[in-house]
């Protein structure tokens, strides 16, 4: 299997399916408990969708919190089956096993108000393809929300162009083997993705750390059009 | 005169608008010189505009490049009489001198095809006010393409927020004296600015410089919707 590639994506999230419900339930991503999980439920209760989809839902925090606190129909999706078991397993949400790839074909009807993707997009063709094929799944006037890691913060100093990055556990538990790669992407590079699915960005946000002042993920919403 | 405001920038500017000309006219900026001034003539080329609005155009080379390379209609504005004077000495466009506050109120029939801002929107109030404006003075379908330096790169160490900052000559000749202050905005709030205008971004752009290859500024394209 190519080290570099969506399917190895996919291949090691398989193997961390259980170390990152454990993280994520214990809330032990700082960064995740400091500014970014807060910054999503904001960004999506503020556009007060009634029907969201959670592309790439993982262990499903987020769509429990939606549904649960905020009364949202929410569908959860998932590449990695055991992750959806064990979201399955809190209830809340609906939640599916779909990749990215089977995506491509799917009609969902009705329509989303709201598509969010939560640190979900890690990939290269496969993240192309259906974000390419969201605005389908969209209202009129339904939005993408899209949070990712900030790409200037994450790049550190290495070149500024989109790629295939190696993973990292750094920081994380012994738990964690055979990191994910993952397709890095410039912010020009994150808005054209948007634009050319045919959706208009109407707000960026740029959450800051509040320890480092420095921003600790980089939000797009995009409306379609 | 307080030191961080619009009146202040424009004070500075008056100061070093000999100055200004001979580096810009020497090619002396190296960021400029290696990638911002092609960044900004290529983005403006690729719209194909028939009249563009050159807004803060300094000493006025970009207006003359559009004009003569490229065979646009292209008006020069400039708040600074002393750089539109050097404009017009070397002619090629038209130009004017006007203050983004003289803009306010200002009508112009037939309309720009692209209204282009490089490295010129300084201030704050005064830059609010005129992107406010420019849908107005914008055909249907036209464009306002903006460059500036690269919000993350530019904060280097200070906390990411956006407000006034001091200027600094650092690495210019001696013959730049009393530095402009400058408004800092992050990208999050750039995006902001031109949505709030009610223009619709279309491309964000992050030319690399060839040395450190990180970004050399930060280029919006948004389109009158």
């Amino acid at each position: 299997m190519d080290p570099l590639s969506d399917a190895k994506v996919i291949d090691s999230w398989h193997t961390n399916a259980a170390a990152w419900s454990d993280i994520v339930r214990d809330q032990g991503v700082e960064s995740r408990r400091l500014v970014t999980d807060a910054a999503i439920v904001d960004a999506v209760t503020r556009r007060a969708p009634r029907r969201v989809l959670d592309l790439g839902c993982g262990e499903g925090w987020l769509s429990r919190r939606l549904a649960q606190e905020h009364h949202m129909d929410v569908l959860g999706v998932d590449a990695i089956p055991d992750l959806v078991r064990r979201a399955q397993a809190l209830g809340g949400a609906r939640y599916e096993v779909a990749s990215y790839e089977s995506l491509a074909t799917r009609h969902f009807d009705p329509p989303f108000d709201a598509v969010v993707a939560n640190f979900s997009l890690l990939g290269a063709e496969a993240v192309d393809g259906v974000v390419a094929r969201v605005p389908a799944w969209l209202s009129a006037g339904g939005c993408f929300i899209v949070q990712t890691v900030h790409p200037l913060v994450a790049n550190g100093e290495r070149p500024y162009r989109t790629g295939w990055r190696e993973g990292s556990w750094a920081g994380f538990p012994s738990a964690f083997t055979d990191p994910a790669p993952w397709y890095f992407r410039t912010t020009a590079d994150w808005i054209s993705l948007v634009v050319r699915a045919g959706l208009a960005p109407v707000e960026v946000l740029e959450p800051l750390h509040p320890t480092t002042e420095r921003p600790a993920s980089l939000l797009i919403v995009a409306r379609r059009a």
